[in-house]
């Protein structure tokens, strides 16, 4: 009596003949709301209605996964349940808490591996194994800057590795205006755009508002320029920024850092991941890379 | 009338629903033999009989991919042509070859991406963003044991990143002792396992069978040891062997590099991939990691 971890893939009908299969026989059938926005909720019970003739889909929120997982666990102990998440089923979160509680009751856990980013990056034409470290990029504050991403872009640059950079996605943060006068809403969620994260390499890397900057923050910015420049690493290096990866909908741009982070209007949704290209690259690549210049 | 580049996944019922119905309306259906040792010809043939009702599917080899191009080009000019691939579409061979041709030959190329091992491996608990590049280790020989595997392996250790290594698949050697004698005929294929992958990293630092080794060889395997040495890296480092990820017969296994290379009995069938810890391991993924112990 399994409890089943289901990667669905990038798109809804990225789900494979074999999780159809195991759904079928499943008493329940939840749904990783956290990393949900690329298949919804809405899209998925309609494959489920129209594939299996089944509309009991529940979404499962990071409070039912982490303080009340027993509605998962407990009916894995006699019966097949499973629980789908978006891309591969381990990738975006290893999920390792649920699957360590589930071990620990004498739960099976089986996973289903399916696409993610980390290897549908490959649709660029770059090698996947000349890729470094993959690393996040968090929205900068108005108070908190922190540059570690480009440090990390910057040593796989340096060993000849591509970067995957993560976007920050921002989806449950109050909206403190409202809070102080006692409402609770969140704001609309916000997602980065690879022209914002290559914005932030440039805030970084040039020197033209560092006079509204906090000591501090200028002093981290004056190390990576100093990190940068001994690499041969700038806003001149080149990047792809990969946007809507594995749907239809799928977009590549390929320019320098500093000419992506004036490209607010060539984008289009959510989500965008961005390849910091490694200070070598093959000439097949550069053959592949050129099909998505501007 | 695009040319659609499709990745299967680790076993046939990892087709997905969208590859499912793509088939169904293409004139021709290749399979990459180059990379179907985990789904078969045979395997997939009977998928697409039992699902589609179809048995013409065509197996490609590397001479038809490489030189012959054409049969799958043409028809893709005027129908769907589908080119199915074992894992990710394109990341254990980028195809690029294939894609840049078809692009100058005016064929759209559209890419479904499907797990791989690249991915997969996140079934070890291990967290994926914590990888550094990927190693391909190459049998030994004789007269030829080149250790940069190890020299990589070590850099993404000290940079507290694990390590995916893929093993040395020998499938087309010729058999040089017939052909001496005029009879063109192939090796059975070989297929590295974990534990050979791990003997030969205790080959090369431990100094047991030094007297055996060229001038040369003795010299690389030398410094590697001082490499080793500076960065606390030795056969007492961690590792887990993951054979057959993906399907119903998946095992990971996590001992000591050196335990590892004294468990030939244990392993079973190909295909091996093995993780070599970085020297960063967190509390969760060293839980995950407990239940692999031996």
């Amino acid at each position: 009596m399994p409890l089943y971890l289901i990667g669905l893939g990038l798109t809804p009908d990225s789900i494979s003949l074999k999780a159809i299969n195991i759904i079928k026989n499943c008493s329940k059938v939840f749904l990783d709301a956290y990393t949900s926005i690329l298949v919804s909720y809405e899209e998925m019970t309609k494959l489920m209605t129209e594939v299996l003739n089944r509309n009991d889909l529940i979404q499962a929120d990071r409070t039912l996964v982490e303080r009340d997982a027993g509605q998962i666990l407990n009916p894995a102990k006699d019966s097949d349940v499973a629980f789908l998440v978006v891309g591969d089923a381990l990738c975006a979160t290893t999920h390792s808490d649920l699957y360590l509680r589930a071990v620990q009751e004498g739960i099976q856990v089986k996973v289903l591996h399916n696409a993610s980013i980390i290897n549908a990056v490959a649709g660029t034409g770059l090698e996947i194994y000349k890729f470094g470290r993959t690393i996040s990029v968090p929205f900068f504050e108005e108070k908190w800057k922190p540059v570690s991403f480009i440090t990390k872009t910057i040593e796989n640059f340096q060993m000849g590795m591509h970067s995957l950079l993560l976007m920050d996605i921002k989806t449950k943060e109050l909206d403190w205006k409202l809070y102080m006068r006692g409402i609770e809403r969140y704001q609309n969620p916000r997602y980065m755009s690879c022209a914002v994260c290559c914005q932030q390499f440039v805030d970084v890397l040039n020197t033209d508002n560092d006079a509204d900057l906090s000591v501090e923050t200028k002093q981290d910015f004056e190390e990576i320029r100093i990190h940068a420049a001994k690499a041969g690493f700038s806003v001149d290096s080149k990047c792809v920024a990969c946007m809507r990866v594995g749907t239809d909908d799928q977009k590549f741009i390929y320019c320098s850092i500093g000419e992506m982070a004036k490209l607010t209007e060539h984008m289009g949704a959510p989500l965008h991941s961005l390849v910091v290209l490694g200070n070598i690259v093959s000439d097949m690549e550069q053959e592949m890379l050129n099909l998505w210049k501007l």
